[in-house]
């Protein structure tokens, strides 16, 4: 491999770490009202990308993409009393409009259930119109008081699904589905981060929610970062919003609702699962660039070999580019690349290309080696498959190394200073939070022994027996 | 054709047919505070494949997709006099954020030449850097007086483009590429709107721009609409901002900079452009379903059939829906895509079966016949690629017999009354401009008497002689 980079070693100082890989790899810069961020086309283009992932599955699990306004009365708000409790001190206020002040203050969307709900309630009247499954990608506005670049940001991009259904089993069915197939799913499958799933404590949950379904990935310092969530709202918001509907046999009943979301922390994620101290390491299945051709020098052949390879490669269906910056030095640009931590490297140079060979570099296990020219595309498609799978093999043997199984709240402690404590619940409850919480440690989830997902239909309560709490330092 | 819809005839009342037809076809919804707006599943459709035919292009114009922040300090809108004074009065201010006063105003963004700039003046160092070509898609917010769904709303969803050049002439190309490439080329060639194209006088100048281009539609009424625009910024941001390069030379230069924006305007510009008085008509390239087959009754096979139609036509590359609703009144379905303006709807009912045969129903000319079931995807190709060119001839024709020429300004306003006027610059003239606006009509455009664009490079002023003066009442 290259020279070493310019990051602060992750073991000296993650926090630096993480934001020396923004700034070097220019995912992202800082907004100038604080908490802002922008993010930089780099970033932006593994944000399209896990858009397009994420939408597809989205839309197969039948939801349909919607736009509803950003602005919501600050009435909407307060209509569900757990969801303003828990959004209040984040809010942002529009005061004046078009040089006047408001009559009624407008607040900036924190999430928008309140305003969804109320044209739910508008379009919704018979169990035909049901289920209604809308998704819709956009900003929303948190004032944070400690933000991080990705993990916590004033305003950040997301999808958000809001969905009604007619009977409570239908729409806990959904939140699982939306928890499995879609996040689950793109997590593992194409993130390459192995996620934990389970149902977040009463204490844990969403303002407004009656269970909470989560992701957990654990970041390369042993903390945990909530990836996604998915909840069950019961009536809660119908109720309050008039949400009704007539059933088949004519009586008017509140519909029975869901919401889910992740957001552009997804980045943060891949950077803090994968990165190491030269920069990031991307899975390919996301990877906006899969494969960089790199010309050495631009002579004997070089450049029109690199150009040739580069064309069979996209025709081979990889996302591929050319390096052809000759006039830059070579160790330079192959830093860059690693930072940007796109999966492989091809090397073209002349003196390679006189043995009829060019140089296949792996990002995520560093190895480097002669290929044949003629055998690339193999080579380079056979090596995106094994970087795949090895970046989540390596994530999932270092989150079993650093979680260990414990049973007192004592044990939780120790063991969650380096990674995950799972302890039966049991163990824990409810008054076991409050004393975790003391030393920055929470549940993440509840989970069955064997890591599978808690009786959905056991709604809002942690009272299955054996259950399991997965204890962590978070973000 | 079935039985006429419920719309109001656009004769009769083309504001509310165009807000009917929103409304039937579900394309969108009043917001809750004034002039926002709710875009439904059927419209945010449209607009995502307006996304991806825009994207595709400005891609391969070379431009990044970014994404800078809701909020811009107050102070910033301030650095830009003309910006400023342009933007004032629309803008929507967030006073208080985290249950606290702030201490300098929060602007919600009305566009982002500002916010942008300052982080050009931050990355870019030299020549090198340059052209720097971002693009975004975002919503802003512009508090609006007299809404009007679509057309204008106090939020909307856009792409804005800003790019920073080392010379002006490559800024004014790129500008101009924007345009033609982009605009145009989806206009026309995918919208099948046939747009004028120009460059805007003084008067009617974007904000901050020496050089507003512009492409320019006729609406069902005769009126134009504002459909896109691409400007040169000439160094007014650079200079207030500090955006500064060393050129090869090694001297402090300011860049020359472009922005270009279309927004969900574009939807209003396909309802009003193509719509008749049973509803919309999608041009085949944009339509989010292409072709709709729907089963009349499941009896004798008609079921499977259209199964296997769906099927085919899919596998031919359509976009297709398959309508089996069969409870419900196959008039009644009908009415509902011909409102939603599917271009092509096939009806496959045991009947015609019997012989063989489906009923093809082309919603532009509004023509149905028979087609052999065998043929039916050969058919569905040829019809779709004619309803594409249909549209565009009929709009064409439509604009060519509304558009009068005359040679004085009493011309101009009895012209314009019904379409577009076209007299010489010389004869309009800013003095012109005035006395029109008193009758509400405005320069839409400068071009060529041929049609062509003016010389680009006679920036900022409109004395190339010959130049004609394109006038009408616009939205």
């Amino acid at each position: 491999m290259s020279k070493a980079s310019v990051l602060t070693p992750r073991a000296d100082d993650f926090p630096r770490w993480y934001q020396d890989v923004i700034a070097r790899a220019k995912l992202a810069d800082n907004g100038p009202i604080r908490g802002t961020m922008v993010i930089r086309p780099y970033g932006y283009s593994i944000w399209e990308r896990l858009q397009a992932e994420l939408d597809e599955r989205i839309k197969r699990a039948g939801a349909e993409n919607a736009y509803f306004p950003l602005f919501i009365p600050e009435s909407y708000l307060r209509k569900e009393a757990e969801h303003v409790e828990g959004f209040s001190p984040e809010l942002a206020v529009v005061t004046i409009g078009g040089g006047k002040e408001l009559e009624e203050p407008v607040v900036v969307r924190p999430t928008s259930e309140t305003i969804i709900n109320s044209y739910f309630a508008k379009w919704i009247q018979s169990y035909r119109d049901l289920p209604l499954l809308l998704n819709q990608w956009c900003n929303v506005v948190r004032w944070e008081l400690r933000p991080r670049l990705f993990l916590r940001t004033t305003e950040f991009l997301w999808q958000e699904g809001h969905t009604a259904h007619a009977t409570e089993a239908d729409a806990r069915d959904y939140a699982v589905k939306i928890l499995t197939d879609v996040y689950r799913e793109v997590m593992v499958d194409v993130l390459a981060v192995p996620v934990l799933t389970g149902r977040k404590t009463a204490r844990e949950r969403f303002a407004g929610a009656i269970t909470s379904w989560t992701c957990e990935g654990m970041m390369g310092d042993g903390k945990a970062l909530q990836m996604g969530t998915s909840h069950e709202l019961g009536q809660n918001f119908a109720k309050v919003f008039g949400t009704l509907y007539s059933s088949e046999s004519g009586e008017q009943e509140h519909v029975w609702q869901t919401s889910w979301g992740v957001s552009t922390r997804l980045i943060g994620a891949l950077i803090m699962a994968h990165g190491d101290d030269r920069g990031l390491r991307l899975p390919p299945r996301l990877a906006p660039t899969q494969v960089v051709v790199v010309l050495v020098r631009d002579e004997e052949g070089a450049g029109s070999a690199a150009t040739q390879l580069v064309a069979d490669l996209k025709a081979a269906g990889h996302r591929v580019l050319l390096d052809d910056r000759v006039t830059q030095a070579f160790g330079r640009r192959a830093v860059d690349w690693e930072l940007k931590g796109v999966p492989v490297r091809i090397e073209v140079g002349p003196r390679d290309l006189a043995g009829g060979n060019v140089t296949l570099v792996r990002r995520d296990d560093g190895t480097k080696r002669p290929v044949a020219l003629n055998a690339a595309v193999t080579e380079v498609g056979a090596t995106l498959d094994s970087a795949q799978a090895g970046l989540l093999a390596e994530a999932t043997r270092y989150r079993e190394d650093r979680t260990v199984t414990v049973d007192s709240l004592d044990g939780i402690v120790e063991a969650a200073q380096s990674g995950f404590a799972v302890a039966p619940w049991s163990v824990v409850g409810e008054d076991g939070e409050v004393r975790l919480a003391e030393s920055g440690i929470t549940v993440r989830c509840l989970q069955r022994p064997d890591g599978s997902l808690p009786d959905a239909s056991v709604t809002g309560s942690e009272d299955e027996p054996d259950l399991v709490a997965v204890c962590g330092r978070a973000y």
